[in-house]
């Protein structure tokens, strides 16, 4: 049986592309993101009491990998890229149908001139990712308390400390004064959970990383001390 | 933009029709069900690691209601059948893409010639229902404490007494020991929270109600005192 699914929004994310993105949703409060809703779902009846609910959940498309189709082991990153697990005891974007699940942070919904657009917090999601559904987040029947969660049990908590050099400390204040309020934190919550994929963690000969936020490069480097963002400036692209 | 998504395998699960069925998955923690993976989704080692997990969360296709469309709003039981609120602001099967989310326990993986098949309890989910995704359920990223729930805050706990008479329950007895272990913990987790649609828990004229379980059909009758079990006896279909 094969069925055919639209989409119905598109995410519009801080994180520009996959690498840096953090492993689950939650994991960076300060990552916002938008979600405009494309006719004929733009229809501000279907988010009556939507509201009222301080969390949602979004089906989304893993846009970035469909072409690369379904794998029954995959390597998660938490385990250090070695252990194969099977493709379902994992949140893997190789899936026979690639649709990810994300609980995320509803800040408010906007509403004017025929457009809703959705404020959210606390996304993993790529620009651009396609939304195929919206549902409420449910305390009583999603939140298990006694759940027990395999090789992922724990959060992969943030531990590195984040510095930033003198030149990017600056041009950060000015970025957030302009245009991105929260910025710096957002750098640091997202730097300090280690982006890097395990293979570099391992060995780290490497140790200058960068990466797209918003519309800027940002660059910084592994050290003793943890990480010092060296470089900020507007993406070329 | 279309999207094709595949069945990767079908639900066996003790509701054989809508009505009765619990409203949301963990509320009725013995209803069992088994998923059994079709090929080529049917390898063993597409499983490994998901033992370790207590939970997981099926992606489902509404089947029941594909042919109805979605709606803009829609009257949540919760409710009583007489609020509209947003599709997006429900877990109605009535949405652009009828998916449905359930997070159900995980008794056990099964494997041989060839098969696997998942065990599962505290479904909410029709027999028949195809299954698009199986995903670990992460408490760290999934269990969030701290959400609140809009209309649905608190769980629709049953509160309804249910009591049998003599000839149902030497009937569920019988069964008990024959093939349905639990079985009358079944029909009373599954009677207290009162199937029927709003409109008759208002307008009591019809007393008499019934519903397919495993394959008998089960009848029972709304009075003062609760629940009466009246009638249990196989199915004729």
């Amino acid at each position: 049986m094969e069925t055919h699914f639209k989409t119905i929004g598109t995410i519009r994310s801080c994180y520009k592309e996959k690498f840096g993105i953090p492993r689950q949703a939650g994991l960076v409060p300060t990552a916002t993101a938008t979600l405009e809703l494309l006719p004929p779902f733009n229809r501000a009846e279907a988010f009556t009491g939507l509201e009222g609910f301080s969390h949602l959940w979004l089906l989304f498309l893993f846009h970035g990998n469909n072409h690369q189709g379904w794998k029954a082991t995959v390597r998660p990153p938490r385990l250090g890229g070695n252990a194969r697990l099977g493709v379902f005891a994992t949140r893997s974007p190789f899936r026979p149908n690639p649709i990810g699940l994300s609980a995320v942070a509803l800040e408010r919904i906007e509403q004017h001139a025929g457009k809703v657009i959705l404020h959210l917090k606390g996304v993993d999601l790529l620009d651009g990712t396609p939304i195929i559904d919206i549902k409420p987040y449910l305390p009583y029947a999603d939140a298990i308390a006694t759940a027990s969660g395999g090789f992922a049990a724990e959060a992969p908590m943030g531990h590195l400390a984040v510095h930033f050099l003198p030149q990017p400390e600056q041009t950060c204040q000015a970025l957030e004064k302009d245009r991105y309020p929260g910025l710096r934190q957002l750098i640091i919550d997202t730097l300090r959970s280690d982006p890097r994929p395990a293979y570099y963690q391992k060995n780290p000969q490497k140790s200058c990383f960068g990466m797209k936020l918003f519309d800027f490069d940002l660059r910084w480097e592994h050290n003793d001390d943890g990480i010092t963002v060296i470089e900020i400036h507007p993406s070329h692209s």
